[in-house]
């Protein structure tokens, strides 16, 4: 996918939503427990209940990994399931990887080919030639982490060089690498105030932005510091929509929790008069 | 596994060597490729044919992800298979995962509990939260990305932090999260120089080593400037032990160039007492 279609499908359904689809074994309705591929019956329905108002989904591969081979069947057939149904989805396999050139070659290809995904999450700190191999997947995206949601954070990212904090050495070397067609990078909604500081870098990329709903960031104040003329902006939301009820019925709340988000999207995205 | 008894089975196999079980469906020999899991028939036999020699093995995750779901049958059934035919063998996930504290807690079960991995490689930008759910687990190891063999530990690691490198940072922060009997660190042996340095932040904790062999580091260098009074390393080959040979009579080779490394690693323990 390209960003200007990514942004397409943004103005089409008047969001910029992203689905984490952090299928938890522990946590998902009860009521499913009982079939072969529980993991994949949530994300089937989730799916399902949510596609209208998302751009994006996101499985966050420990979920699956924690389960062995049936969970790794669960995400293939997630993947599976979605590109047979719906058009246009901008799918993004949360992995974090990062390893030397000939082993990320390996990773590029399990997620761009055996499985289709269109972006995969990388971590930054083995350098060039751990990014380098999945940046040769035409319209496939790598996604750096920059500035991560979470307390530890602080630990490295925001470490002072000569100046700069280590999160915009990383932002500022890496997106040379490669452009604003195949490279995003992950900002957390927990540090809104940063945002405008990494538009001065990459005005142009898109940022993935998880942390909005149990982490506590606002998309209100990501929008504001943080959209550019393609949107630029996918907002993730994992827990607060995909536990939103664990009854039986839990497709309802589940739909009208991501609509509440999409609507809020929607008048930011009418407000600067992108759609 | 505790660090004595991690050091009693290399004084008693007089070997610090790591065998890493990289299988690539396209470089392991033709004759396995009719099996139902030839990744794992290949790991089988390589173990057979380096147990002798190894105290620790280490499958590179990438490898058995690009095959998907069976890939990670055969990884589930050569953890299996040692578990069950050797004893005291040292396991370690390379995964160099990192990620939120939730998703970490469901890796850490993935590699710890379900799989019985001894350790996994980690890796550190996403600071403290990222790793300590895996502490947790008692005689379970964290080994962090401390300076890595590759080219692009050039770009972020080597960055200068008022006076000091990111790795050595990285290393002397992170160090204090755990100890030296639950976090290891990675060291490229392509870095030999740096040892004495980092022996200074870190004089007991185990270092695993990459490097050796295909990429070019020497052993005798890391053991020179590396080695502690129990040892304190573990020297990683994998190419070039498990693609010795590729002929249906593969493991007569790939023990040879075992019994080759072990030996060479039995001179530098005999001539630093250690054994």
């Amino acid at each position: 996918m390209t960003s200007a279609e990514l942004f397409a499908n943004i103005r089409k359904k008047k969001s910029f939503l992203c689905v984490g689809l952090d299928a938890d074994f522990n946590r998902i309705p009860r009521v499913l427990l009982d079939k072969d591929y529980p993991l994949f019956e949530f994300n089937k329905r989730i799916v399902d209940a949510t596609a209208e108002f998302a751009v994006a989904y996101k499985p966050n591969l420990a979920f699956y990994e924690s389960l062995g081979a049936a969970g790794w069947m669960s995400l293939e057939m997630t993947i599976n399931y979605i590109r047979e149904k719906y058009e246009n989805i901008f799918l993004i396999a949360d992995a974090k990887r990062g390893d030397i050139g000939n082993t990320s070659g390996m990773y590029a290809n399990a997620f761009f080919r055996n499985l289709d995904f269109d972006a995969i999450t990388l971590s930054p700190y083995m350098g060039r030639d751990s990014i380098q191999p999945y940046l040769e997947f035409r319209n496939k995206w790598s996604i750096i982490l920059g500035l991560t949601s979470n307390r530890g954070a602080e630990d490295f990212q925001q470490l002072n060089i000569g100046g700069k904090k280590l999160y915009e050495q990383v932002i500022s070397i890496s997106s040379k690498w490669g452009d604003s067609e195949n490279m995003m990078y992950v900002v957390g909604a927990t540090q809104s105030e940063q945002f405008k500081e990494i538009r001065k870098l990459i005005p142009n990329h898109f940022l993935l932005v998880p942390g909005v709903g149990t982490q506590g960031g606002s998309i209100e104040e990501v929008y504001k510091n943080g959209y550019n003329n393609q949107c630029g902006l996918l907002v993730n939301v994992s827990r607060s929509i995909i536990y939103a009820d664990v009854t039986s019925n839990f497709e309802e709340s589940v739909r009208q929790r991501a609509f509440e988000y999409c609507d809020q999207m929607k008048s930011l995205l009418e407000n600067s008069g992108l759609i």
